[in-house]
């Protein structure tokens, strides 16, 4: 490792180091501050004692899945003499995952009834404060650690001939972890939200956060297992994969293509060298900067929190640009790799706008509107805004791909586009810290509610909760995006990973022509997956509303007094049917995003493997885009109506009904399917770069 | 044109002549049957009128259309000499299409009245008879005019050194008509339903049939212009596309890969030519084998309807395939080309009853009792049996395409893939027949109720009618199926006629790789696409609906005595608006299918597009299906509870209103946006196709 390579992992791995530091403190900070009342302490344990519970019960589940993957890497990669190194390097991608989640969803708990207490004290910027402390332990966790881990591990074995299986490995441990995570957390979040909103409301005609409701604990839990650990694993996942893509396709690239990249002086080693450093170094300015920028936002708490955190998400991706516009020609890189990184921030914060615009704005209006007709013609609404938000959307994500192909040297082309998705997520850790600020204002809204605090402390609550809404879904845009152009990344590097064995091994290259029948079959195989996984999953949370409103009447029914208030219904026995369903449901959904590329790979073949993958990636972007912003419109619609936005139409009105219609299918839709279906495709983009090269020879 | 090649062609001419002249019969025949009462009357020419009407200011729309595609074919293709043929053929293939539409749906609108007067009479065989006479007009005139025109051409210009531009041209007309139709008479007919639906039974509390209702007779109008007439130029369409586009792969594949098609002695030339003719004769072929299942179907019509129409789809094309079986051999052609056709005939039938499975069978009973907690738990379920039906869809098409690929001899993999389309649509004029036999038998429904005909009259049309819509299902599969598996050969055929342009002019052949950015950002774009005519058709029915809402309250509103039963409503006002809304709307969506496919080929040249039509091909197979079956699924649940099929939950329960919301979702899902997005990438793969040669050399 020349001396150059060494200073810029450095610098990454001190940026990480600097980050979990900070997060310590921020974790020690937030577990100091006061906690309320008795009550408010009560419900806020029960509600850490559930998702603790989850995490314990998930982390049984995912270390057998470990121990089975560990021993299908062991063997299949012992012909070439790896076996121990990509099962441990798999482990140690699937650690990082779960030790940040577990942090993160710590401290997420115990922010969540500091800032009801903030609240209830007065102290808006307070509140404030201490949720964006409580979301910045996940945030810098999540960066951080897939920082240092990739980093370290890069460090370590640079020179290594297997350095790429090291990569894919670890990459491989940290995807199917937020695969399962992902999936389990958004089964559970939306069967315990869907099913206590029908059984409050619906049925026993009580507000989903009613003491009384036996399912309000369940649903908080849900907010921290699904939005804040599922989240996190999920962000970090993205982090992890568009560094490993860049870092693959520099290392297999032909040379004559990456010296394309450089100003000259480099000899052919160090310029590839360079190339393969150079994500690992940006992600690590990212994080820097956003280090910083958590600091500046949080001496902004005064000011209103939509701004505020709006910026947050933007202004950061735009200082990681001008930083790189300063560095690259020091380092001689062409300016071409800023190029591309600028169009993955720049195209990140505009998928992120248009999100927010529709699930926010004018076509949030024109779902409510379509309400006055009819559950039916509301949803018809927000089916036809999810559709057209998924189109704006996919344009940007192609013109960010154009920008990154026009301005590439010949042959790097995919090395852009990579670089693109790091652009995306070189802001992560203050993105995931706002995104985990949601769920802890909303648990704080919902602890404010059952521990019967006044009004005044709701008011704080639901503002910030509202904000969070908006941030969530900037938070997407992000997350599609870049999970798009990372998957198209991976891509390319599984075809250059296999080229390049089979080069190696003295065959010719696999030419992948897309009109070749092995890549349409693929193609349509690739095709239907993402439609399985929402299928399970939508069934998944169907069934486990189903068994929470039953369990939820059953409560009503045979416990005494808990109608008129007079008893506490048993909140741990829907925590417990949410948990067992989420745990069990998400195995099925989770094989088929690892055992699809496995079977395809070893049955058909590399071609039809690849087209697999382009026709999951055009569908599981479409379908997870529309999914998500469908959910949202409605989610949005729903709420305008409740502030009184459709004047004629109040909250409790018919057309209220029909909004809460379209409100309880976007729930899945938004949060469990969508982003299951944006995981799935990366996961299977992953796991098919790890086995390429036992496939290259196919 | 060799004497063989002459003597097969003629086959086909003639088998299409003898179909018009049965299909002719078959309309006096039934126009000569009784018409019942003058209510009856009365009800049917309005209906008639409405869909005649509608149909007219269609054609001064498609005739705008048509001279602005004829004057861009004119000096587009002016450059290769021409100009005049291209814009001919086009208009000769739109010119076909909307002459069997016109014809077919005239017939339908005679059968209808003549069904429910056989009803009347008490007479379910004569009922029956009458409602699939009218059919089969429809059926015989799309299947008899596709093949006379396409196989009329080939006739004329086989030795023509533009061949390929004339059937390239012809089916671009009968595409961008289809579209049309298809997306026109959708927006109608689900606006009319809706809009009548909700008016009638949420605003006013009456049946949709009911005579009080002005939208009635919009609501029959409807599957008119949307089930016969929009179906049947889709049906048109497939058939012509499926033929095309083997044919196109048969003129342009290298000849050494033709060769290996053959069991010997025929020369270069001979070889091709059989290979081109092959896909005109099979479905001359299956027009035979057709006419005579029509007639052998006529005289069962004693026996169970279910039975018999069922059959009536599947068995034909396992005849045809065994002609085929005997015949090859004769033909000296190698039995790889009878083993494709037979994939795609089973892959059909199959497809057809997992189609009727999620829209029939167990799964909508999951959907009906999931409606039991409300609408949005029994939404969530039939978006998950959707979703479900699209996985196991896609795979057997994806089955379909492996079996071509495994016989088919090396390099004519894709010319399999095609036969397997072929051989999907051999039965289409029998297939049709008993597609439109649905729409009629609702209509003779629709007539009986408005016409306060007795329960034992409305009992006929009803068992007619369910049997009409399972049957729909089956038609739906059969031709999202072959839609998938002709995209993917004209996909082909593309990629053949601009390598082939480009080797002509001494350039070299482009080689689509899959991993170029260029391929990558059109899958991107291509995905895009399906959504976009989505949403745009969505939105249009909602609004058309809505206008039509407030319509139908202004009647009963301002119109003294309507609610009583003592003045009639106003229904042409209400055809009117339907017209005119289906009209204007369905310009946008039909502009985006012509023109992204000009605009992305012209602009980002060959490579993209290819691309794009790849990612196309995922994204609107797949989302057709889910569409097509989730509304199956939902409308099925509705009826389900209807008849009594949840104890308890009877018809005007919760549950039957939860289901009817379902229901109206479905509405446009399965009959506006669904068959629009299946015929969107269709159009765009022919239009790709026949400007192949302009950008071939980009």
């Amino acid at each position: 490792m020349s001396e150059l390579i060494g200073q810029l992992t450095m610098v990454s791995l001190a940026a990480s180091v600097v980050g979990l530091i900070v997060a310590v403190f921020f974790y020690f900070r937030v577990k100091g501050l006061p906690e309320g009342t008795d009550t408010m302490n009560m419900i806020a344990s029960f509600i850490r004692e559930g998702a603790m519970t989850f995490l314990m019960r998930e982390y049984k589940v995912l270390a057998v899945y470990a121990v089975a993957v560990f021993a299908f890497l062991f063997f299949a990669f012992q012909g070439e003499g790896t076996g121990l190194l990509a099962g441990g390097c798999f482990l140690f991608g699937a650690f990082l995952s779960l030790f940040s989640g577990f942090i993160g969803m710590k401290a997420a708990t115990f922010a969540n009834v500091r800032t009801c207490q903030a609240a209830r004290e007065g102290s808006k910027p307070n509140a404030l404060l201490t949720a964006l402390d409580g979301g910045a332990v996940m945030g810098l966790f999540v960066a951080a650690t897939a920082i240092l881990g990739l980093g370290g591990l890069y460090y370590v074995f640079a020179t290594h001939p297997h350095l790429a299986t090291v990569l894919h490995s670890f990459a491989v441990g940290a995807s199917s972890i937020a695969l399962f995570s992902r999936i389990g957390g958004g089964i559970y979040t939306k069967a315990a939200d869907v099913g206590s909103d029908i059984a409050g409301k619906v049925v026993e005609g009580i507000p989903e956060d009613d003491p009384r409701n036996p399912g309000g604990i369940a649903d908080n839990v849900g907010d921290n297992v699904g939005d804040v650990a599922g989240m996190g694993a999920d962000i970090y996942e993205s982090l992890v994969a568009a560094i490993v893509a860049t870092m693959a396709i520099a290392l297999t690239a032909k040379i004559e293509f990456i010296l394309g990249l450089f100003t000259g002086g480099q000899t052919a080693e160090e310029a590839r060298f360079l190339a393969v450093t150079l994500p690992v170094f940006l992600a690590g300015v990212g994080l820097i900067v956003s280090i910083v920028c958590i600091f500046i936002a949080r001496t902004l708490r005064q000011n209103a929190p939509a701004m505020v955190l709006r910026a947050a998400l933007i202004v950061p991706s735009i200082i990681i640009c001008v930083v790189a516009y300063i560095i690259m020609p020091m380092l001689g890189v062409s300016q071409a790799v800023t190029y591309s990184l600028a169009a993955g921030a720049i195209g990140g914060a505009l998928i992120g706008l248009v999100t927010e615009f529709y699930t926010a704005w004018s076509p949030v209006e024109r779902v409510a509107d379509a309400s006055k007709t009819g559950a039916g013609t509301g949803i018809i609404s927000g089916l036809a805004v999810g559709m057209e938000s998924t189109v704006v959307s996919l344009f940007i994500v192609a013109a960010v791909g154009y920008t990154a192909n026009a301005v590439m040297p010949e042959g790097m082309e995919l090395f852009g586009i990579a670089m693109g998705a790091v652009g995306m997520l070189a802001g992560t850790a203050i993105v995931m810290t706002v995104d985990a600020y949601g769920p802890i204002s909303d648990n704080a809204g919902g602890i404010s509610e059952m521990s019967g605090l006044g009004p005044d402390v709701r008011a704080i609550t639901d503002e910030l909760d509202s904000v969070g809404n908006t941030t969530a879904a900037i938070g997407k845009g992000f997350a599609i995006g870049s999970a798009t152009l990372t998957v198209l990344a991976l891509f390319s590097a599984f075809i250059l990973e296999v080229n390049h064995v089979r080069v190696t091994s003295g065959m010719e290259e696999l030419v992948l022509k897309l009109d070749e029948a092995p890549i349409l079959i693929g193609l349509l195989l690739g095709a239907c997956l993402p439609y399985a996984v929402g299928a399970s999953t939508m069934i998944a949370v169907g069934k486990a509303a189903q068994s929470i409103i039953e369990e939820i009447k059953r409560q009503f029914d045979e416990i005494p007094g808990l109608r008129e208030g007079k008893a506490d219904p048993d909140g741990t026995a829907i925590v417990d049917i949410a948990t067992k369903a989420a745990l069990s449901q998400m195995v099925l959904p989770g094989s088929v995003a690892i055992l699809a590329p496995v079977g395809i790979g070893f049955l058909l073949g590399p071609a039809a493997l690849a087209g697999m993958l382009a026709g999951a990636v055009a569908v599981g972007a479409s379908l997870s885009l529309f999914m998500a912003n469908a959910g949202g419109a409605w989610d949005n619609a729903k709420k305008f109506i409740e502030a009184g936005g459709l004047e004629g139409h109040p909250k409790g009105s018919e057309t209220h009904k029909a909004a809460v219609v379209g409100d309880t299918v976007g729930d899945p839709f938004k949060d469990t399917s969508g982003p299951g279906v944006a995981i799935l495709i990366k996961v299977m983009s992953v796991v098919s770069l790890l086995i390429a090269p036992l496939i290259a020879t196919f």
